[in-house]
C-alpha cells in the first residue's frame, strides 16, 4: 500500500469573507461550514449543540431523546423516487436514526406560496403521511404559513423529529476510534443525480431514482445484533465526502477510504460525467456510513447486507490516528490524495 | 343582562372551495380553518395531533413532554419591540407554555435568501440567542438552507420546541368547564399594530411596540400557587377572537365575553380605526387567555397582576353550556352578538 504523501496542515487556505449569503452557503461545502463556524455556532454555543451530531441528545427526565430539524427547499418538488414531502419525513427521521434513536414523532411547518395548487398541496401532504407511516413516526404537531406570490417557491417544509434512544451506546463522532472500519450502506449519488436529471432535462435509458428511504430499520438490525456501533452518518448534502470530512474533524482522527470500494451505479456515474459532478460529493437520502470496531466489521457487513436497504453495503476504509481532521482517498491506480470540502456550490436546492 | 339573540346553528355558511392557496389561507381565519380541516388534518389524523392544542402532548418513556412547531415569515423582519428572531423563539416557547409545559429546548431551521446581508443574519441570530436566554431554553439543533434570490423574503425561520410538563393538570381545551372564568393577561392588539404601523409608514406620537414576550414565567406563577388552570391559549394569528372561537369549538361549549372588559390601549385603538381593523382579531405575541374555575378567578387574577407580563390582567367573560362552539360578545351598549371567524385576510405575514 502506497503511503499518503506528506502535507502541511499549518497552512490553511485563505477563507474569504462574504458580506452576503450565497447559494453556496447552503450547499454543504466549505462556505456552509464557514457560515456555521463564524455566525451560527458562536451565537448559540451550548453543551447540547456543540457536539455537532445529526441530532442533539437530550436528557428529558431520565429518558435519552434525540431531537433534530431540517428545512426542505428541494427543486423540483417532485422527482423520480420521491418528492419534497417524502424527503421532509425521511431526511429528518434519518437524522434521528444516525444517533441510533428510534424515530417517534415529527413536527411539520409548511411555508406555502400564494397561488400554489391545492391539489399539489394535497399530494405533498399525502406523501408525507405515507412516508411517516413507512418510517413508523406520527406527525404530532404542525403549522401552516402562506407567503406572497413570487416570495416562495411553491412550498418549503421544515420538519423536526423526536426519537428515543433505547440502548446504552454513544453513537456519535466522538466515539470513533483509531482502527474502526468504515462501512457504507450502498451505492452513492442517486438522489442528487435524480434531481439533476429532471432539472437539466436529461433522458437516460432508465430514469435514475432517488434513494430516499428511512434508515432506522437498517440501523436497528445492527443494534439488535449487539454491534458496537461507534458512529453513523447519512451522506446527504455534500455527499459521502463531506460526511466523512465532518466526522474526521469532529473526531480529530484521520479517515482513509479506497475509491474502488465505493459503489457508484453505472448510470449515476454516466450522469455525473455528463454534468461534471464528482459522485463523492453528490447528495444521498437513503445511504449512511457506519463506524464499527474492525473485529466486528465482517459481521456488521453481513448484517447490513441482509436488510433490503443494505444489499450493496461494503467496507470502504478505516480510521487512523495520523492526520487529525483529514480524509484521504486511494485512487484506482493506488495513489493517495486529500479529499477536501468543496468550496463552491455543486448542487443547489437538492434537499 | 340582555340575553343573546337566538340563531340557527343548522344553517352553515356556504364555504367556497379554492383550487389555489390564497394569502388568507395563512391568516388564522376561516380559510385557514378550512384548509386545516379539509387537507391537513384528514391526512395526518392520529391521537396525538387530533386534540388540536397549541402543543402536542407526548408520553416519552413516562415523561410528559410538550412538542410544537411554527414557521415565521413576518414582514418586515424588524419592528418596534422585536424581530423575526425574537418572534421565532417567543412564539414557540409560548405554544409550550400554553400546555403548561416548561420550555426546555428549541430547534431552528433557517431558510435564507441568496443575497441576504450577513450582518442582518448575525443580528437575527443574536436576537434569537437573547430571546432564548430570556425564555430559559437552549437552541439544541438547527439547519440552514439557502434559496435563490427572489425566491425567499430575506429569511424564514421554523422553530420547534420541547417542554416538560411538571404538574398533573391537563391544560387543554377539552378541560374547559361550564362556569369557568375567562381571564385575559393584558391589553390586546399591540403586535399586529406595531407591524402594520411600520408597513404602512404610519407615525404615531409614540411608537406602538410589539408585546412579544415569553409567557411561561406568567403561567408558572399560576401553577406554583396551585391554581386549577383548565386551559391556556395565546392570542396570536387571528387575535383574541380566533383563539376563543377555537376553544369554544374544541370544547363544544359557549363562551361569553364583554367588550368593555377587554383592554385595548388608546394608541392601538386609534391605529386600528385608521387602518380599519378590529382589535379582537389583531395578533398578539405576549398575551394569553386563562380558563379557571369561577371560584378561583379572583385569586388567579391577582396572581397574574403580580407578574410584570400580567399587570393589566382582567376577567373578560365566562363559559356556558348554551351554544356549543359559539363565542358571544356583549357590546358596550349591552347588546349581544355572535363573534365569528374572519373569512378573509386581515393581516398577512404578521408572524
Amino acid at each position: 500500500m502506497t503511503e499518503p504523501a506528506s502535507f502541511d496542515p499549518s497552512c490553511p487556505l485563505p477563507i474569504p469573507e462574504y458580506p452576503q449569503i450565497l447559494l453556496a452557503h447552503g450547499g454543504g461545502g466549505r462556505l456552509m461550514h464557514d457560515l456555521l463556524e463564524t455566525v451560527i455556532f458562536p451565537a448559540f454555543s451550548n453543551p447540547v449543540l456543540d457536539p455537532r451530531h445529526d441530532s442533539a441528545i437530550l436528557d428529558l427526565g431520565g429518558v435519552r431523546v434525540a431531537f433534530t430539524t431540517d428545512g426542505y427547499v428541494v427543486r423540483p418538488l417532485f422527482f423520480p423516487g420521491g418528492d419534497i414531502g417524502s424527503l421532509a419525513v425521511n431526511g429528518t427521521v434519518n437524522d434521528l436514526a444516525m444517533a441510533g434513536a428510534r424515530p417517534r414523532y415529527l413536527s411539520a411547518a409548511l411555508i406555502i406560496e400564494e397561488g400554489f395548487a391545492m391539489e399539489t398541496l394535497a399530494r405533498v401532504v399525502g406523501s408525507m403521511r405515507m412516508a411517516a407511516e413507512t418510517a413508523g413516526v406520527l406527525l404530532a404537531t404542525g403549522d401552516t404559513k402562506v407567503v406572497d406570490r413570487g416570495k416562495g417557491d411553491g412550498i418549503y417544509i421544515a420538519t423536526a423529529g423526536l426519537g428515543i434512544i433505547e440502548h446504552s451506546l454513544t453513537i456519535a463522532p466522538q466515539s470513533v476510534q483509531p482502527g474502526d472500519a468504515i462501512l457504507l450502506s450502498g451505492d452513492i449519488g442517486r438522489h442528487g443525480m435524480a434531481i439533476m436529471a429532471v432539472r437539466e432535462g436529461l433522458a437516460f435509458e432508465s430514469a435514475i431514482e432517488s434513494d430516499c428511504a428511512p434508515l432506522f430499520g437498517l440501523v436497528q438490525t445492527l443494534l439488535d445484533a449487539g454491534t458496537a456501533v461507534h458512529c453513523l452518518r447519512d451522506c446527504t448534502r455534500g455527499g459521502l465526502a463531506s460526511a466523512l470530512i465532518e466526522i474526521a474533524e469532529t473526531a480529530r482522527l484521520e479517515l482513509r477510504i479506497r475509491e474502488q470500494a465505493v459503489p457508484v451505479r453505472e448510470d449515476v456515474q454516466g450522469a455525473c460525467e455528463i454534468l461534471g459532478f464528482d459522485p463523492l460529493y453528490v447528495a444521498n437520502e437513503g445511504r449512511c456510513v457506519c463506524f464499527v470496531p474492525a473485529a466486528e466489521a465482517d459481521r456488521a457487513l453481513s448484517i447490513l447486507r441482509g436488510h433490503p436497504l443494505g444489499t450493496d453495503a461494503c467496507r470502504i476504509g478505516e480510521v487512523m490516528e495520523g492526520r487529525p481532521g483529514q480524509l484521504l482517498m486511494q485512487s484506482r491506480i493506488g495513489t493517495w490524495r486529500i479529499v477536501d470540502r468543496l468550496s463552491g456550490e455543486q448542487l443547489p436546492r437538492i434537499c
